[in-house]
């Protein structure tokens, strides 16, 4: 196996380009997986320069040891890792990895269930709103243009390698693209503070798709009132708001309960 | 109003203390708050010792400026507020608050809803489900002594002034905690990997616990053990289990829904 030792390798450059810039991430389609379970569970067609020190490798269990060859990791000292990685434990395996190439398509598998954010700006909710999304049997998710990049190194940790699996879609003009969901006969309702349907009152065995606006404020109105149904979810005390990615996990898992009835 | 201008003015010193050290918070029952919206939604009787810069005491809304007033909050430089705040933009104003005082009888008001959390590691997990518990109208929170502390200023923000509101006690004994529950008629149901139950399919309608157990880990098994019924979140695709703070939540509200039908 190689090994590289210096900060200045051009390998090591790019792999730090990767993390931090996301221009640099769109323009390779390609970013950065950490840490023993993430690289365990990338599909080894999505790897393409994989790093770990030799202690990792040493220690890896057989089928570990094999994916790292197949990939042609290379050897890097444990101080090298840490300059590189985002966490402040990583854990000896690093990799570029190829971003998953998905098609509107995709999300009309079967009977869709769609979710559609718009302007997410915490990495951590929208890796657990893709990993919940998973869960929960959606067949994929809508990004508006103005959300967090969902291939910055803390989504991607947070999404539990269903960044893989799970179909996402950046749309150019997300108003343009629920009027497609329409068309292709998904009922669509929005997670509204303002809702007058209380959100399981109504049925989502057909197709459906939830849109879920931004942390601090909602939906945009317009985006709201492009929605076929504007539901609520009740809170008691003096909550004035849930979490966005509670209200997606509540509603995909309400969806799901429906479903499976 | 007073005004503060050195760092090592011992209330400051005092606040630094408070927002850095566990056991700081534990001897004085008190943490740290901070920002507009939090000191806003913070009960008048839990604030200890106010401070705010010039700014946001000069542009506050009149009843905000009066709570600061009736607080006597000491007027400070931003450039204070920025080393003591735990936040990268801090808004202005920071305090000392009182921990609430709550006995388990709290947990016990009308039909009990409680969430039992056991060695959780994330703080802002912890605060959301806070926050999204007080939302489900659980009745409190028990928590293991092994539970990040929910005092830290991480947790206190993602609670969203819950903290204030919903009774959260410490358990020094988990175990003899679950027992208490149980004789006084409380189900106690664990949502486990390995539970035999969909969580759909049983009843929450009367007195009822949740036992959700550490991000990595779950429950530990005499814990789980412990509980009335092992209860299953279903996944699809590959995931293989759900953030503890989204398996609390989708429990929580599944509850609520029930009761309200």
């Amino acid at each position: 196996m190689e090994h590289i030792t210096s900060m200045s390798n051009p390998r090591i450059r790019h792999l730090q380009e990767l993390s931090t810039r996301a221009k640099a991430r769109r323009r390779d389609r390609a970013f950065v997986i950490e840490g023993a379970r993430l690289f365990a569970d990338t599909p080894p067609e999505y790897l393409r320069e994989v790093f770990a020190t030799e202690e990792f490798y040493k220690e890896a269990p057989e089928a570990v040891k094999e994916k790292l060859e197949r990939a042609g990791a290379m050897l890097v000292p444990d101080a090298l890792i840490r300059k590189v990685s985002d966490t402040r434990t990583p854990q000896g395996v690093i990799a570029a990895a190829a971003m998953p190439d998905w098609d509107m398509e995709d999300l009309f598998r079967e009977n869709p269930l769609i979710l559609v954010l718009e302007n997410i700006q915490d990495p951590g909710n929208l890796g657990t709103m893709v990993r919940t999304a998973e869960a929960a049997g959606a067949t994929g998710i809508l990004l508006s243009a103005d959300t967090v990049d969902l291939f910055n190194p803390k989504t991607v940790r947070s999404t539990m390698s269903a960044i893989f699996r799970l179909p996402v879609l950046t749309a150019g003009d997300l108003l343009e693209a629920l009027d497609l969901l329409k068309e292709r006969g998904v009922a669509t309702f929005a997670a509204h503070l303002g809702g007058e349907k209380t959100y399981d009152r109504l049925s989502y065995t057909g197709p459906s798709a939830f849109l879920i606006g931004n942390e601090g404020n909602g939906l945009r109105e317009e985006t709201a009132m492009r929605a076929d149904t504007k539901l609520l979810i009740p809170m008691h005390g003096r909550i004035e708001s849930l979490n966005a990615a509670m209200a997606a996990g509540i509603l995909l898992y309400e969806a799901d309960r429906q479903r499976r009835f």
